[in-house]
């Protein structure tokens, strides 16, 4: 299986035409309709009918009857009419039947909120991977089951397709929620906060429609500017990140933020490499969103707070931002945090400061961040408003006021929105306090002005801007030139899956490294000590390592000897090794001797892999020694990585100085070092079969003088292929 | 100057009793009392008046007439009665004479709001010292200028002498704050939340009263629970943290939270050390804070949330924590910050699991998080509660609840208060959302219930409980003895001085370490090649190094050799190494060569101190090499240090494992490394002319065999000594 044909496995079941039946319909039957109050299926029917959908509406009820004063059907056959999308709140055991009779139908999406399915055990799997079957058979789309529903907030359609108890205000935020519970408590909140979505679905059990269909969808909606996403799992591993890269950082961008929570049954596979105890879930969801280009919050609390600066604001084309204040302690604070998050205080040019020093008193600071004083009125604030929104050395604002005895809060905040508008930069609130300031808090929300509490969230909320703008603005590296002998490295695999092996050692593990066309020291098994001192003749100096299959620690059992550099060294050493290792681990047998060429000095690195099931290939990267076993300094990324990611590996661990010349050493080749991930890339879509894989350590070299793997091991397991 | 004279000369210059004149007098003025609308002289009074001042009110204006209905006198002498609170709202060139008057009346308290004095530059700076005399010698105690005022909210005295636009509820809140402007914000966001202060205070420019003097005051302060801080700057030194100590981990201990933001001069004083530049006023207020046993909270928003945690529920008794929750997710985001802050889900004991299984669904999760699934009931709520405080293996409660169709969230909400109470355990409430429930969120407040939007702030807070509980229970580690030659140090520094010697190099500053104690290697300065083979002769294994006052960085200019061993060596080594500093230094004096016997393997660490004008002297520990340059892996603390903060500091780095038999080495003689520590805290105190100190490194022997000074040097400074 190539590389290619091992991802177009893993790609997504969804056409994106069902996800325009379940948030575009023309028309709408809800089937478990019902006017008993309190029922589930009386507040979506009414929820929808108060919606003021735009299409037609079908309550469907066993009983018939009317729901809400509109007349019901007994089944959906009895519909007049086409019916493009289905709203089931059956008991779990009868919903598969009504999805068969909704294809019948002719319906091209389905909600499905009943409960009773995989979350509830063995029963509850197979009714719905019948019910998944169904579907696929009429090629029906499928929300849920057991979600809260799907709402589409554009007057066009008008669609609430959900149990919420509050529909959610117009807005240009898609919302998509793992956990139904979460989006009451969402839409609850978001209704203080004035804030506004234009797509809001719960996904529940994520039968059919997940994540990346509607990322997809989102994207392509132009009501949607920034996507909120809560998540506990995701089922894709770079066919995700693929397909979201082009979503976060193309052309047309579509901001996306995210909450993960939980573990996941990843984080829990055995492993027995450095990669796989050092990875785990959290890794490879941390590697999934950079990789993609979604930001990760924190908490919910900060995805409210980047999503609406995201959903308003132009991004910051740098990171320096102007802070106007009326007091002193919360220009400080705000100036703290924005220094924080890799932002940087705009260092005004001289004719701004002109103008803040006739508009302001001369108490006031006019430098950044700019202190107009407690007793500012509306004048005062507008003026440096104005002058810090003109001035080039500023990407964006974050104004402040707090609520003084001669502040004019209102009258303050109306200036914001039209000024913000039309300079075309960020500009983020933060009114302080709460009574007092609510008006004018309301003012600007539903002015579009995002608004915070504290100012450090607003200095957060302008770090995830700029750390989005970046984003879409990186450079892309010219692609690295591999060359790999893939059918040697196959043939290698396969001779050692066919006698049974797993395990490979460093004797087989450097011949499929070499094949690939990494930096592997000359070497040879030797058999017997003149063998050995043959091959010292050749190397020069070299190593001496004990070759067994039971023997993996090396030189615990005395099995290691460096610097051998004559023959008649080599003959002792030979000798010496082989005796030691028989007294320390009788059981062991012994294969050889590993002579190999000593590699000259360098800078030590580990390169991983550790495979997981849903995800694909775990690339690891990280200096050795103490920094991978003390400080935990490693780095992953899902394979494949091209030449900006192997980049990024190397510069984002804290030691990158020691490699980069610090204390004076000569720089070392990390373009070399560069090359080596991207082979390791390769080795790992190429060949499904390497389960883990350690390169510890890899020597690199001053620069220009390359790299030499000095010790490797590999596991192979055809489980972990698929 | 010994180190208690040293200590004496950083005390506080405020009486507790000036502070009771502040916040319970019996009479006020108020100078500068105003009919003029919008005027903070008329603020002013009418909160005195509206707060239900328990004792006589006396406006002041130099026009007389009235003020909000009551009759004005145009100074104080006019006044019948006596004035204990002078509150003084004159022009900044006024106050000083009305100071004056205050103090001939007799009040024992001013408060000045008046602004214009040091914040506005040295004109201001003057009249604030005209003021701090004029209060001195009257001995009055003085709050500002420059700030809000001061509030007590007990019902006996009812004091509100500030500007405030909205009184505070009454609670057991203290809050002190550095910036009036963000008071306001403070109480106005405080009123939403239903948060209540026992008192509020405003400390401006602190001419007088400061912090110290207020944490001290409201610790006796019999309302006060916890105590909310906003910090600038601080100057107070280790006098500080003794005090708060008493604080925040007596037997009768009161919490203390603190944000504190903005950078200080003192991170801005010049360094020419390792420990310098490492250093700055970050450095030093984490260890001002750390040994002080202030919870620093990272914003304002924190700082609540931590407060209403600590004002109204018990500490937990450990760290194990139940969840209980109507919603999956939250329930998993709020596990997940219970991991993260150090706290654990708790294992129920058996007993309780058969009661939630008989009172919960099938479907509901009866181990923790406990999900009473989306349906429930105020009943399986309460059973589900009740069950879980009853268990001894749960130390305190998350309580989360997400308003889905079935719940009722307000009656859900009355059953916390009285079950809470009564088990004496820490419970913490999440009802998400906003407008479905707000009438449950405010009876929760105003229950004493602390509440959170989101329940990883309530994990957050419960981190925090547990994090005191632990400081309060804390182990007092038997002090180390110590016996340094004070007098040789002090006799080796005051001749270094007298010569005009500020740098020390190895050789005097070895003298002064062996003085106190420290484990120097024997040395000796060798000035020809003989001198030097008849040190070799003495100490075997040597090492050589260069000794010249305009060398500092002797390796890099050919100045060291080691493993000198025999007479022969030593006699070319000499030579060498001088002719090679001539060639590379011909300025250089050369003093000789300093032959020190080779210290025994180790482990490379870092010791230093850097002084500083407010704070006194800050110590410093790391490891060596990297692990300071690279990973700015260090601790600092203010000295003195106890054995507690010596352990603490070596255990604190991340790279402590390194000593501590880390990769299959010998554990190292950590215990002579604290004895180390608690001499470079003595060295530190006694000798405040040390301005600059690194031992570096110091070598760390295997356990049992003690440490070694490989290289030091000290910076003499009279001027950093105040």
């Amino acid at each position: 299986m190539t590389a290619l044909e091992h991802r177009r496995k893993d790609t997504v079941k969804i056409t994106g035409d069902g996800i325009k039946a379940i948030f575009e319909p023309a028309s709408v039957a809800v089937v478990g309709a019902s006017q008993r109050p309190g029922s589930v299926g009386r507040a979506v029917f009414k929820n929808l009918l108060e919606g003021d959908f735009s299409g037609v509406l079908y309550p469907v009820n066993v009983k018939g009857g009317s729901v809400c004063g509109v007349a019901a059907y007994r089944n959906l056959a009895e519909i007049p009419g086409p019916v493009e999308l289905t709203v089931i709140i059956v008991p779990a055991p009868l919903v598969a039947g009504v999805a068969r009779e909704a294809g019948e139908k002719g319906s091209r999406g389905i909600i499905v909120i009943s409960a009773g399915f995989r979350e509830v055990g063995k029963s509850g799997r197979a009714m719905e991977e019948e019910l998944t079957a169904v579907c696929r058979e009429y090629g029906i789309s499928l929300v849920g089951p057991n979600c809260l529903g799907a709402i589409n907030t554009d007057a066009a359609f008008g669609l609430n397709a959900s149990f919420a108890r509050r529909p959610p205000l117009a807005g240009n935020i898609g919302f998509i929620s793992q956990s139904g519970a979460l989006c009451t408590a969402v839409l609850d909140y978001a209704a203080r906060k004035n804030i506004g979505f234009s797509k809001f679905i719960s996904v529940g059990n994520k039968a059919d429609i997940d994540e990346l269909a509607l990322l997809k969808y989102l994207h392509d909606d132009p009501q949607t500017r920034v996507i909120m996403m809560y998540v506990e799992d995701l089922r894709h591993g770079f066919s995700f990140i693929e397909a979201v890269r082009e979503i976060t950082g193309g052309s047309r961008h579509t901001p996306i933020i995210a909450v993960k929570s939980g573990r996941t049954a990843a984080g829990a596979a055995a492993v027995s490499s450095h990669t796989g105890s050092l990875a785990g879930s959290e890794a490879i969801y941390d590697a999934i969103f950079h990789q993609s280009g979604i930001y990760r919050a924190q908490t919910i609390g900060h995805l409210f707070d980047y999503a609406i600066a995201f959903a308003t604001q132009p991004l910051p084309r740098s990171n320096r931002v102007a802070i106007i204040t009326n007091a002193g302690g919360p220009g400080i604070i705000a100036t703290d945090i924005t220094m924080n998050v890799g932002l940087t205080l705009a260092e005004f040019a001289p004719e701004t400061e002109e103008v803040l020093a006739a508009a302001l008193p001369s108490t006031a600071n006019i430098h950044n961040p700019v202190d107009v004083i407690g007793d500012a009125g509306v004048d005062r604030y507008k003026a440096a408003f104005e002058a810090v929104l003109r001035d080039e050395n500023v990407d964006g604002v974050i104004f402040i006021l707090t609520p003084q005895s001669m502040t004019d809060i209102y009258a303050t905040a109306q200036i914001i929105p039209d000024l913000a508008k039309r300079s075309g930069k960020p500009v983020l609130t933060s009114f302080m306090g709460e009574m007092d300031v609510r008006d004018a808090i309301d003012f600007l929300e539903l002015n579009h002005m995002p608004h915070y509490h504290f100012p450090e969230m607003a200095a957060r909320a302008m770090g995830a801007m700029y750390k989005h703008a970046r984003w879409i603005n990186r450079q892309h590296l010219i692609e690295l030139k591999i060359s790999p002998d893939r059918r040697l490295a196959r043939e290698l695999i396969e001779a050692a899956l066919d006698s049974g092996k797993t395990y490979l050692g460093e004797v087989e593990g450097n011949e499929i490294l070499a094949a690939y066309g990494f930096p592997v020291l000359p070497a040879r098994l030797a058999a017997t000590p003149e063998e050995a001192a043959a091959a010292v003749r050749e190397f020069g100096r070299t190593v001496f390592k004990i070759v067994s299959p039971q023997v993996v620690h090396k030189s615990d059992l005395g099995g290691v000897r460096i610097g051998i550099e004559t023959e008649e060294e080599a003959r002792a050493a030979f000798t010496d090794i082989v005796n030691t290792v028989r007294e320390n681990a009788p059981q062991a047998e012994i294969e050889g001797v590993y002579v190999q060429k000593m590699a000259p000095k360098g800078v030590e690195v580990i390169l991983g892999i550790n495979r997981y099931k849903t995800f694909g290939p775990l690339l690891m990267f990280g200096l050795g020694g103490i920094f991978v076993e003390i400080f935990n300094d490693v780095t992953f990324r899902l394979a494949p990585i091209r030449h900006n990611a192997a980049r990024a590996m190397i510069r984002s661990t804290k030691a990158y100085p020691m490699l980069n010349g610090a204390r004076g050493e000569e720089p070392c080749d990390t373009n070399e070092l560069e090359f080596c991930l991207t082979l390791l890339s390769a080795l790992a879509v190429d060949n499904p079969e390497i389960a883990e894989l350690d390169i510890n350590p890899l020597i690199v070299h001053p620069d220009g003088q390359g790299c030499s793997v000095a010790d490797c091991r590999i596991l192979l397991d055809l489980e972990r292929m698929k």
